[in-house]
């Protein structure tokens, strides 16, 4: 059989990375980068409203005929290579990043008209314009509606599809008006490879769909109109332009259409893989299975786990989706994060230490000497409020145990500790509800460059901590999906048992460190319930601290905002 | 009436600082500064171990003659000054520091058989060494001999005279055999100066004995034979060879002797004040008085308040000495203090941030752009422990409200109002208690150089915030006793009256910054009561936190210790 090949695109934050691989043993054979040229590395920002990050949808079209592009030049210099062996293509994306689009499915952005309107362009997954119709989503389904609050851990976010959709029709009615319908950048990019020239006509994927947009096959796919008038009674209308049902990466999402087949240079009608969230391809291109959580290690942590699919899911309170079929068909999916891991750090060594890129090396070298529990430090990581499993992005740092001794690397050795234990507090839910992990799979750079960073892990978790074999996972993953969907694979999981590897390298829990570890997880979690509010916390006053002390912040900014008009 | 000057001499830390003052408005005529020349800044270090900190009693001696003669030389250039002018002179020292002596009063320290032993110098008053014999003269006392324990707070310091006595005896019981007696820094400068041969002959002053060695009229000077037998018996033999009685500054210590009127070119018979504590006297010459606070704002901060005297005192709790007599004459003293202000704000700039000294103007810059509660940041200023109101040395610091977009302004900011907070903490105690306190008078550097610190206290504080017009309160106070002493002044308060003075910077709370404070300021004691066991606090296991995080530290540097082994 002569060899095969797939193509994965992963569209990122800042840039957009496609790879060729070899559907035999996963390996790259091609590998380009194309950067968003908008904005500020891609985003556009509003100095205003440190909560709006919006994209041109027009960078994503750009970036993937580049980096598609540049994939198969360097893929053409590889032996026995050649564009007619590709047999699909597979694309990941960020998310929940819902793009307003017209009557034929071209985003509102892209139209003269609309071009320079900041609501007409995609709503970056890190927009969080929409705070307060997340908490009124939250709030409306409490009361009327507590079965879709049960599988995405009982609170809606601002970066979620609703929040942001309702955002715009009361910040910008006119973008809401005009707008046909609302796709999910992931859902866009494989109809834009198809030619699909209509919204009805996207294949949803339910990962999308139902981790960020509440659709279940249960009640029947996305929120009931009586829900989503309780919320705005167009919401309701909008519901009959958005789609009624969702699907695993079981089939493919289309086949590609004339116009990209010539821009990309590949076989008109190759298979379109269903679009993914980064993560999630991103946990499929890592290895995961029942058994293996993985860990995708950046500015925050985003975690993928899944289980047998067939009987109902685990509840699991706090994580922050359980969908059926949504990183790989036949299972549920879970989703839990931390909302600042390499932020934390970096707001440590850059932020308060103000050092350069170099200073993580001498501090992490320098942490590297400290003993566990050396440091008498504790901290909570919650300097990006808490993902998983308090659900809560109100929530607030905090660092006990200095003295005047106090070194800068004890600190930053405390920060990644508090991550360590963050990651423990998720693991421990899961295991706890049913979903047994017995390995963790990181992948991301700081899994590759920071043997502290993995071993303080080990300790802290109790478990081997392994690396991906690929640096390039979620773009493997969904080269992966590409394969399954060309039919190269039968499954995901023979697909996987060949396509994946991990790292030799590999960090096991050192006996000695682990009851130190055990002892300090058991003091983070004394003040993780106390001022993250947990449930059963013994009682008083500093559940609320945080809160309040953010409520102080918010009056003295609004003050002075007062004193300067 | 020809001018009268006064000479004050005040021993710190690292130097001796003597001036020739004039009796009529208490402006030097003369100054001179000599630094201490052994060991570490004057200070004996063990690199073994760190809480070792003890100084060369030569030191002492070569101090004062360079220091007075300095000061001499330089009033000499003053119209109308002559040496058979002054009055008299008065000497203000660290404590509790406490000298091992033989027989004729001579530090064991200045004979060549025990010149290099470290238990033979004077044991600083920084000297931790007794930490263990302080736990257990609290512990003791606390069954046995509770009216002890009233009024030092409730809690004896491992800086404190018994503890380092008996340390010494148990360390090395060679240099406590062949000291003959134990003479306080304060008490031995005037003995020398008097040319004192033994040491019953020594006058010693109630403010060390009652501050510092449990001495009080009340229950018949020292603690008890029964009492100190039960530490050990030799403690209890050398109950007899200390002193039977200790006085206030309500008469001389003695008359210049021929070796230092020689020496320093003073006449003979000259009167020398009553030693007492560098804050003691550094609130005399700041201008304490009954309703004023004294704050000598350092690297600690050391309060003085008086009240008057005749009834019982008022019990104040966490106070940590309450004595009649210890600062003014006629007056109960009181003392309570801080173990970290600038040195905390010194481990942020120098020791986590790694600035020169001049980043402290810097971050104090940016600070001061701030709006009270705008840093969304609360701290406790426990780094170095709690000394009032809580007494407890094992507490240590912690930071909450952090976000990935904390500054290291935001932060130093926090830690400047955290010690307000703690200042607060301890004005409530004083004025719930019966000290009614209605100003606040500072010395000190911060206090001259740093208008941010001092607002932001006023704000906190509620209070107006004064300067010390003498920028060396303590030997000002030093001198002020020697006028009274000398009787060019009929007592300490007609000699304040004419002698000290205020800085025309004043500082008064801003209205609008109140409101914020005082809500803030509650937030603080929730953190105050919780973590530091505060009685009444709610319950739950935080208030042994901080704690079991320093066991956890100390069994890793053990364990460390061991390995190297």
């Amino acid at each position: 059989m002569p060899p095969a090949y797939a193509i994965g695109v992963d569209f990122g934050t800042n840039s957009v990375r496609a790879v060729v691989v070899d559907c035999a043993d996963g390996r790259a054979v091609g590998t380009a980068v194309s950067e968003y040229p908008s904005g500020e590395r891609g985003i556009l920002l509003d100095p205003r409203d440190p909560h709006l990050a919006r994209q041109c949808p027009g960078d994503y079209l750009d970036g993937l005929r580049a980096s598609v592009g540049g994939a198969l030049a360097e893929a053409a210099g590889e032996r026995g290579f050649a564009r007619d062996r590709v047999a699909g293509i597979g694309v990941d994306t960020t998310g929940s990043t819902p793009i307003p689009v017209d009557a034929r499915c071209r985003p509102l952005a892209l139209d003269p008209r609309w071009k320079d309107h900041p609501a007409a362009q995609a709503w970056l997954w890190k927009d969080h314009t929409g705070a307060e119709e997340a908490a009124a989503i939250t709030e409306t389904a409490r009361r009327h509606a507590p079965h879709y609050l049960a599988v995405i851990g009982g609170t809606y976010s601002s970066e979620w599809f609703w929040s942001k959709i309702w955002r715009c029709l009361k910040a910008a009615p006119e973008v809401f008006d005009a707008a046909a319908s609302w796709v999910e950048f992931a859902d866009y990019v494989p109809a834009v490879l198809a030619g699909v020239g209509a919204p009805r006509d996207v294949v949803r994927c339910v990962c999308a769909a139902g981790h960020k947009a509440m659709y279940s096959a249960a009640w029947g796919g996305l929120p009931s109109k009586d829900f989503l008038a309780r919320l705005d009674p167009r919401l309701a209308a909008l519901r009959d332009r958005l789609y009624a049902h969702a699907y695993p990466a079981d089939r493919p999402a289309g086949r590609l259409g004339a116009e990209w087949s010539e821009a990309l240079g590949l076989p008109r009608g190759l298979p379109i893989a269903m679009g993914g969230f980064d993560a999630h391809y991103g946990a499929v291109g890592a290895g995961v299975r029942p058994g293996t959580l993985v860990k995708i290690i950046g500015t925050s942590t985003c975690d993928i786990a899944v289980a047998p699919g067939g009987a109902a899911p685990p509840d699991v309170p706090g994580i922050c989706g359980i969908v059926d079929g949504s990183v790989m068909p036949g299972y549920f999916g879970f989703e839990a994060g931390q909302s600042a891991v390499g932020d934390l750090l970096q707001w440590w060594a850059g932020g308060v230490c103000l050092g350069e890129d170099d200073l993580h090396a001498a501090l992490t070298a320098e942490a590297a000497r400290l003993r566990p529990g050396a440091s008498g430090l504790l901290a909570l990581d919650w300097n990006n409020g808490n993902r998983t499993v308090l659900v809560d992005p109100r929530l607030t740092g905090l660092l006990v145990g200095q003295t005047l001794h106090t070194t800068r690397a004890e600190v930053y050795r405390a920060l990644i500790e508090a991550t360590a234990f963050g990651a423990r507090a998720i693991i421990e839910r899961l295991t706890d509800r049913g979903v047994p992990l017995q390995r963790v799979v990181c992948c991301g750079g700081i899994a590759e460059k920071n043997p502290l960073f993995m071993q303080i892990y080990a300790d802290v978790l109790g478990r081997p901590m392994l690396v991906a074999g690929s640096p390039q996972a979620p773009a493997l993953g969904a080269a992966i999906a590409a394969a399954v969907a060309a039919g190269v694979h039968p499954g995901f999981e023979a697909a996987q048992q060949r396509m994946t590897s991990l790292k030799p390298e590999r960090y096991d829990p050192d006996p000695a460190a682990r009851p130190v570890y055990d002892e300090l997880y058991l003091m983070y979690r004394e003040l993780h319930d106390v001022f993250g509010g947990a449930p059963g916390a013994p009682a008083g006053s500093l559940p609320t601290l945080m809160k309040r002390l953010l409520a102080e912040r918010e009056r003295a900014v609004a003050t002075a905002a007062g004193a300067a008009r």
